[in-house]
């Protein structure tokens, strides 16, 4: 999917929702246990019942993984689920890679070639030739770490250099010489507010991820005040108060009321640009 | 496995040797294609092979994954393997995973729960919070990538605070204070010489995992000379100059041969601290 495409899809939705499939075993409704495939299950009917409020699915390796191959048969169909059913989804592999060349080759040959995903989610604490492997691929985007949303963000990434240049900005410019704005995306933190003033001085045009809606406390308006440009430039991800906002035999309906609420709220703020 | 139990081994076996299970199907030799999991069938001869030679296995997740179900399959056969046939080997999970807390507790579930894995890589780029949820786990430890191998790792590694500390020696400091080196280890690539004397002012005493002698180029003379300490204090990774020094049917003692030429090496650099 390119650029003009995503931002086809956010006006014809009204939506820049991304919803997380971050799909934990002890956390779904204990009657779906009785499945074959208890995860894709729950993922199946979340998707069913949200599709039309979101413009893209985030499945969060780390939760398939934990389940070993069961985990990975589950992440597997899931994919091939959106995919099959509903094309116009930009799907997110956030999945934090980022090695030696000769390894990032194999991860994106994973991910693009193999599951054909939309994008993978890279961390750059290995630089260049870490991130030059996923790019390759046309139509497919890296979506950089730049700014996380959690409490370490401040360990490393607001390091100032001797410049008074911070690693995320450093991240942000090294990295443009890399891939354009329809290659490459950035991680930003919902829970970085104004922050994102300074994100856009390096980035106007980008698209940006934003976790960190919901759960960790972000807040959307914030977001849209200092992060969106002309082409929205944001994707904003909930994953925990969409995907478990009910535990019973509702819990679809119950996520769609959830996300229902995010994507007027979303509507509201591109009233901004649209 | 806790440190004394590790370098037992080094002691018992006069090598520091890691073999690198970067496992490609493209690689392996033609006449495994036709094993049920070839892949399986691969590392299993290289593991026979090599056990007596090396005190630790690196499988690197990516070669697995970039297979989907089946290679999840052969990597969690690979694991079982080892741990049955030679319980005193150190398993690393190389994995170079990093993620918010709630997302790496998942990724500690998975390799050190399910798996029973000695060890995993860790990005260090989002923090302490990403780091920590692996080190709940007694006698399991986190390898934190500091300086790594390859040329990417000047783009963000090197970068200097306002007093002139470097990345690499600020994940160096910071990350001491959430583990002492009973649980924590380092990535330093082979490729960086002389950086580990700058590398053991900061952790005279942990061990560092140490990729890049072969292939990349880096020299094990040099890494001994300036990175070794008096509890050896090295895990030196080789992977494809060991598992593809042949690709006909004797795959497997050609490699033995490599992992020989390369222990003989080690048992030498050795006799300075035995």
């Amino acid at each position: 999917m390119n650029k003009q495409q995503l931002f086809e899809n956010i006006k014809r939705k009204k939506s820049f929702l991304c919803v997380g499939l971050d799909t934990d075993i002890k956390k779904i409704p204990a009657h779906l246990l009785k499945e074959e495939d208890p995860i894709f299950a729950f993922n199946k009917a979340i998707i069913d019942a949200t599709a039309d409020l979101c413009i893209a699915y985030k499945p969060n390796l780390a939760f398939y993984e934990s389940m070993g191959v069961k985990g990975w048969i589950a992440f597997e169909k899931t994919v091939n689920y959106i995919k099959e059913n509903y094309p116009d989804q930009f799907i997110i592999a956030d999945a934090k890679r980022g090695d030696i060349g000769n390894t990032s080759e194999m991860y994106a040959r994973s991910f693009f070639d193999e599951l054909n995903i939309d994008s993978v989610t890279v961390a750059p604490y290995m630089g260049e030739d870490s991130v030059k492997p996923f790019l390759i691929y046309p139509e497919k985007w890296v979506i950089l770490l730049a700014l996380t949303s959690n409490k370490g963000s401040h360990d490393f990434q607001l390091t100032e250099d001797v410049n008074g240049e911070r690693l995320f900005e450093k991240v942000l410019k090294t990295s443009q010489q890399w891939a354009s704005d329809e290659q490459m995306m950035y991680v930003v933190g919902a829970t970085q507010g104004k922050m994102f003033l300074d994100i856009r001085k390096h980035v106007p045009n980008h698209f940006l991820l934003v976790p960190g809606v919901g759960a960790q406390g972000g807040s959307l308006e914030e977001v849209c005040k200092y992060g969106m440009n002309k082409m929205c430039g944001l994707i904003v991800n909930s994953s925990r108060g969409i995907i478990y906002a009910d535990k019973t035999e509702k819990f679809a309906e119950e996520a769609r009321k959830s996300a229902k609420a995010v994507q007027t709220e979303m509507e509201e703020q591109l009233k901004a640009i649209l």
